[in-house]
C-alpha cells in the first residue's frame, strides 16, 4: 500500500507517556493507609475486586479509583478508617489527576517522524477531562489528525472509530501497550497492531489470548522501532 | 436554505432527560446528613465552592460531584463525619449513576421527526460512561448521526466538532437548556440556537450574558415547539 494510505492509531497511557507507575505508587501509599489492619496482599485484592464491581458504572479512571479506594478502606477497617484519612485518598487521587506527564523515550521524534507520511489518531480510554489534561501537558497534540476519548476500547468502538473517519480497516494500524484493548480488537476488525509492552500492566488488562495474525501483529520493544515496522507495512 | 443542509445539535441532560432534579435529591440528602453540624446553606455554599475549585481537575459529572461531596463533608464535620456516613455519600453517588434516564415531553417523537430530514448531533458534556449510559438507556441513540462527549462546552469544542463533520456554522442549530453552555458559544461561531429553559439550572450554569443575535435565537418552553422553530430556519 501507498505510505500514505496507512493510518497509525496510538494508545496513550503507557504507550506515549507513563501512568502504570504512578497508580503502582498510589498503590503503595493506600497500603501504607492500611498497613495497621490487613497485608498488601490483601489490600490489592480487595481493591481489585471494588474496582472490578464498580467497573461498569463508574468506567476507567482516577476518580472512579479514588471513589473505589474509599470504599474499600471503609469495608477492610470495618468503618474505623477516620475522616482525615479518607481525605489522605482524596488527595492521593488529586495528586495523581495533577502529575506530570513523563513521555516514553522517543514519543516526540516518532510522532514527528510519522505525522509527515501518515494520519494519526489518538484513541484512549479513560475520564475526558484528565485524558484532554494529559495530552495537553504532553505537547504531542498537535501530530494528531483526530483525538478520540472512548469508555471502552472494544472492536464496537474501533469500528465506529473508523466509520467515523472513512478510514478501512487493512489500512489501519494501532499502535499500543495493551494486547487487549489495543491490539485484538483491531486485529478482529482486520487491521494490524504493534504491540509494545510496558515494565507493568494492570491486572484488568491481562489476557490469555495472544495476538497471532500472520503478518498483522508486531512485538516491538520501544517506540523507536515503530518506523521500522511501519516501514515494512506500508 | 435547504431543509435537508440545516444540522441540528442537542444538549442531553435537561434537554432531552431530567437531570438537575437528580441532583436536586441528592443535594436534599447531603443536607440531612450534615443537618447535625450546618444549615442547608452553608452546606449547599460549600458544597458548590467545593465543585468550582476541583471542576478543573475532576470536570463535570457524577463522579467529581460525588469526590467533592465526601470533601465538602469532612471539611464542614472538622473530620468528625463517620466512615459509614462516608460510605452512604458514595451510595448516593452510585444510585445518581444507575438511576433511570426519564426522558423529557416529546424528546423521542420530536427526534424521531427531525431526524427524517435533518443530521442530527448530540453533543453533552460529562462522564464519558455516564452519558454513554444515559443515552442507550434512553432508546434515543438511533435518531442521531453522530454523539460527542466533551469535557467543556465552548466556541472551541463546538469549531472542533463542526469542523470534524464538516458543517458550516450558519447551517448549524444547537438546542438546549443551557444559555452559557448550549447557546452562546454557538451563536459566537455564527451558528443558530434554541434555548428550551429547564425548571432548574444548575448555578454554575447561570450567566448574566443574554442571548440577542437577532434572527437566530430563539426561546421555546417546550421541545415539542422545536419543530415549528426549524421550519422557520430551514
Amino acid at each position: 500500500m501507498a505510505a500514505h494510505d496507512l493510518v497509525i492509531g496510538f494508545d496513550a497511557d503507557d504507550t506515549l507517556w507513563h501512568n502504570e507507575n504512578i497508580f503502582e505508587r498510589s498503590h503503595e501509599r493506600f497500603r501504607e493507609l492500611l498497613a495497621r489492619h490487613h497485608d498488601a496482599a490483601t489490600v490489592d485484592r480487595t481493591l481489585f475486586a471494588t474496582e472490578m464491581r464498580n467497573l461498569e458504572l463508574y468506567g476507567y479512571g482516577v476518580k472512579g479509583f479514588t471513589l473505589s479506594a474509599i470504599e474499600t478502606a471503609i469495608h477492610l477497617t470495618e468503618g474505623k478508617i477516620s475522616a482525615a484519612e479518607i481525605q489522605e485518598i482524596v488527595e492521593l487521587g488529586r495528586e495523581m489527576l495533577a502529575h506530570p506527564v513523563e513521555l516514553l523515550d522517543g514519543a516526540a521524534d516518532i510522532l514527528a517522524t510519522l505525522a509527515l507520511r501518515h494520519r494519526l489518531l489518538l484513541i484512549t480510554k479513560g475520564d475526558i477531562r484528565d485524558q484532554e489534561r494529559k495530552l495537553a501537558k504532553s505537547e504531542l497534540a498537535a501530530h494528531f489528525h483526530q483525538v478520540e476519548i472512548v469508555s471502552e476500547k472494544n472492536p464496537e468502538t474501533y469500528a465506529r472509530i473508523l466509520r467515523r473517519h472513512t478510514i478501512a480497516p487493512e489500512r489501519f494500524l494501532m499502535v499500543g501497550n495493551s494486547v487487549k484493548s489495543d491490539i485484538l480488537p483491531v486485529l478482529t476488525l482486520g487491521g494490524a497492531g504493534v504491540h509494545i509492552p510496558y515494565r507493568l500492566l494492570w491486572e484488568h488488562e491481562r489476557t490469555e489470548e495472544t495476538a497471532d495474525a500472520v503478518g498483522r501483529v508486531f512485538v516491538i520493544d520501544s517506540l523507536r522501532k515503530l518506523p521500522g515496522v511501519v516501514a515494512v507495512l506500508a
